[in-house]
């Protein structure tokens, strides 16, 4: 079993950023922990961040190769990327859809989001431990 | 740690109801796989089913005396009511909304939760698995 | 032939309650010349009121063992109640939507229903007979 | 007791059009079985479609002359003809808004009647016993 | 000076027709008036009804070739018609828009006309009179 | 017969302010026209503008005494005041609504008025000429 | 002079609940001091709770019966149930609307009520107070 | 104590405007009524009607210091001035709206209020009493 | 391969209507052309125009008789007309659409379009030769 | 160079009212400062606040006279006044929309002007600074 | 003559990506198709794809000074680019809209386009031949 | 003081493009301007375009470490980035908003920011002196 985590834009800034949002562990303290989660499960974790659209579409694109499946925090372009959409349902495997804080109790232009209905589910509210939910579910799937 | 898993309306039909939307386990399956990874991970988990807002409303009254925690399946009423949302907010222990099927991949009326900006977090479109996810992140939080 | 004659909130009023707009017919005279319509067309019809949401969940849900068909009128469930919606869906036999009143003559917000989308059909319009109507309309097929 | 069944456009495909929304029975197969119930109700009935708005108005007018009610199923002008609302209020006989397909199951611009607040009531979703049941609610009135 | 006046839809029933709502005089009535004060005015006046759109339509492109101005209510294709919208861009001479009732004290749909836009004006409410108020409006420019 | 002509806001600039939409003459010019078609028509005309919505609302309530009806260009205040709509609601005579420009052919704000469904009638596009159309409505009734 | 109050769902934990909104008088202190109230109004003051809808819809329909009038508070289902409206309308005394906070400034669906149209008055944002000044308008009337 | 009444726009004209609305009390009868209350609870009240808004403005700042508190009927106001509800958040004194009618049986328009999200309550349906109710909640607290 | 081009409202007075936005050739230019190249690709090609819904309705129904394909210009009716949808829905040839102009650079009422979801495809913004493009795209598929 | 600070409602109270969003600085102090700055910059400065829309549309009349350009704070009537927005179109000279608050960081309804559309650009949320920056675009044009 | 060809994100997928929605063809092919045809009609043909929207606007950019005409793609960022639609809008040479599958008969969100209004023409629904199809409107002009 | 000039994307064809909307100065004559603004000023400024998203992200990020604020016209993206709102929600400096042109005078979608609720103030319609301005008013703060 092989794992794409992918964070998309901000979220390198994660622990300088409005920790009372987003919490104060950093991008790599997450990354870490992820791994070693991976680890337990039997599962390869393999990260990535980008702060662009084009590189998280192409990094969706080789995950296709080499992953059985995603785990995708794609930040603020949840509410507005089709590009991304598309990009979901262009690859034939399994992407689960994951927010740190509960965007629904936040603007309301966070409660739409384009990503969902081509995901295979979605996970929202429990800080860096979205991740950890979403992968177990991918691998224990 | 002592949890509640309630389920809302026409859930006492899983298994039966649209298999390839919900899934072929009965409630009864659900609530004896979830009382066991409550065992496991050290809480007390009780479950109850029922068609009437009411009910639902008075067992979350109820668990705020008895419980740590509550995994909740408002199932249709998820979208329709602003009494079971008020009682959430009513008490002080958390709450985490779960769905079984991915609703953001349904009709547009179930993409609305008048529910989750009240919530700790939500999980969907993972099957029983998203009440197993919950419970997990209720336990361990 | 087995059917169920279901009647929602605020219908055991009929006779008494706005008879301009719903009658002077009690329910029970309803109910009764209902029966001995379905004694005509060869049908045994059984007759249920609630004015609670749950209630007619569960008779729904009961139906599915003992009946062939539903003739409902939701009453303001109808504009309302996703709970109900999912109940017609999870149950395998018709149900045909009815109303005494033109709804569509009404308030704006009658004339939208998230109960027709899973009905077989939908009868308003003309006072009791829009019962006799559905149950001739189930019996016949 | 006179009675018009006047059908919109693209009736007069039945049969041909789409048999698995509309039903395999022709427009003539409909007319001649309504024409048949009629006698068995003791009411004439004489039928006539046509694809112009225009024709349809004109129809209505001319009922108000020589019928008592109508039985009329719009077709697609059901939810873009103010005209046929105005000439259904401008004549003084009741007129059955009917349907043959449940149009609550198909796009949402089908859910939108222009013409039923000005009609006696609806029915649709029973294929050509839409027709019948309006024809018998006009003559058992 | 030539000019046309254009009644749509439904207007041959005046006198018949709602007269609370749209007067007691018949169209015939409603013309002659109009052809006489044509005459005190200078003007050739021809009246032209129909319920066809297409006929409207026709008409209106007719009268580029002889009239100076047309007087048009269109009736409830008022509401809906961008084909007559259309037309009345095409044509080269000024239209006025007359509605005998006031629309705006009406549904809400007929607030929305989709005809104005193109039209010189618009004169709404006075009975017959708007017709007359419109030819002079025309005629004496 | 007594009749009020009332000016609303930013009409004193007329013939200086935008005169390819407003046109050229002067309120005095318009005014002194509308006096002598006045006469003409045995009728004695006041003139009144103020930029001022309460001073439009004080000369309503005081032409319910000495007035038999007002031809009022309420200016901007047409989409944005219900005060204005209430008070002519409030006296018992007829208003009759006017636009100098087709306010149809202009920003979409200004196809709302909030004062029509309370006028006698509504005439717009005809230049000065307007308001002379309104004052022939009222005194010829 | 015989009066319902009448709380929905959720009210039960005045007190208890968010008392920085609802304030920390329990249900029996309210029911207490209007009861005293009445008597000093000289009105039989009967007080009842529910947190569901179907019983408080079968607590108007008994009032009619034994009632003068009622004070309701519908808590969340004031938003939501159109069934409550219609049990509203079918009962013949008056219904008063009251709320304990302002809901006008809390989240926008709380703007709305589908009850307001159906009742005689409506009183929010007072505290306990909003119920005692509705007992003082009922029983003053 | 200290209170001011402050009455909008139209209200001067209470007594002769659609009574069946507004009900037969002149403003100064409703004024000397409401002295006279104010007397019994021991508060001064001083009344003020204004069809201006800018003179409710300035009475509101005016009443900021001389004023314990206020009660508003600001009449069409309510529904289109941002500048009166900024003039109320603007003073450091409790205001309180009132509506002689039930406006959500009314016009739609009608049912939205800038006003009510910076005041301390609304009270509406009650004819004259509103005030009444109003006062008392003030000087009662 | 045989070939209906079909033509809706206005286009009968192509040349002479507003040339800055539909080009100075007239509608027998164009067929001339469009028959021209239907040769040159082994087409036959028809022609036909109507200002008539009820003509373009009959004229869709009968080319699935004789027609392989459709090139329809609906005009004005491309954005009123749910019965021309039908019209095509029913017959089982492709249809094309197509307009002169770019219509989404026009009003916004012109970017929506109730033909093209039951379309092959379709073609805006290159004057005449849309039709040409069509045409090719139909005859090599 | 010859400018006008025109200042809107409630702007009279600055210093004392909401000292958290609209700072402590008393509308003196302001004008103060901008008569000096607008010495430096060798203009002309006139200060002018009213809580009245017509006496705001007056001055701006006024200054096309005497002004070279306006720098305008309308408050409140920002988001409802389209007499004002038409005072900016008629009168010649440029006018700079300003306001002391980030709007935008604000409730929604302050989001949207009817004025900026007119206006030569917009300055918002520099607290006084925000007439500075204004008078001095004006003044450097 | 020299055109670009610019394809937009997932299209680098094509022939791999949803066969039964945008066909089997890869992305090589088609653009080998197209430099041929492009040889055909005397036109230089250049193609690019890129998943990044930064870079589509850069070869926007670019081609305005080395080609005559752009056929683009622009895939999911139809929907959702601005900076994309200013691109277009800033050089100054034809650029056509395609799309491979016909957008209106799938998902709502895809029957907007912020690009159509600032380009030439639009070409959807015919597969890789939307590109031919194209490409000759471009060169035949 | 250290300032960044961010410019989003088509910033780059200033001059270029479409000099009546956006001026005729280059980018890099208007970054010379700011450069030598700021030195009066007393600031150190640095410039930078991108019509990447990602790279104006990471100028942000970046600007976290280096700048004391930041000077930013988001062009196209303003309408459509919530990762931009996030970088600026999540870095610590003083953000302004700034646009050339007067974007509320054209269309409709340019009047909605996503980032205006983030940014410190906003400045549009003043060609490039709206950089300056914003310059001025981070530095003089």
């Amino acid at each position: 079993m092989k794992t794409l985590i992918l964070h998309g834009p901000n979220l390198n800034l994660l622990g300088a950023r409005e920790p009372d949002v987003y919490g104060s562990m950093t991008l790599d303290d997450i990354n870490a922990r992820l791994i070693e989660l991976g680890k337990e499960l039997g599962a390869e974790v393999r990260c990535l961040q980008s702060n662009r659209e084009g590189a998280l579409i192409d990094a969706l694109h080789d995950a296709r190769i080499w992953a059985n499946g995603v785990v995708f925090n794609p930040g603020g372009f949840t509410h507005t990327s089709v590009a991304l959409r598309d990009a979901i349902s262009a690859i034939q495997i399994p992407v689960i859809e994951v927010h740190i804080s509960n965007v629904y109790a936040r603007e309301e232009f966070r409660h739409i989001s384009l990503i969902s209905a081509v995901c295979e589910g979605k996970i929202a509210g429990f800080g860096w431990k979205s991740y950890a939910l979403a992968l177990r579910a991918l691998v224990e799937g």
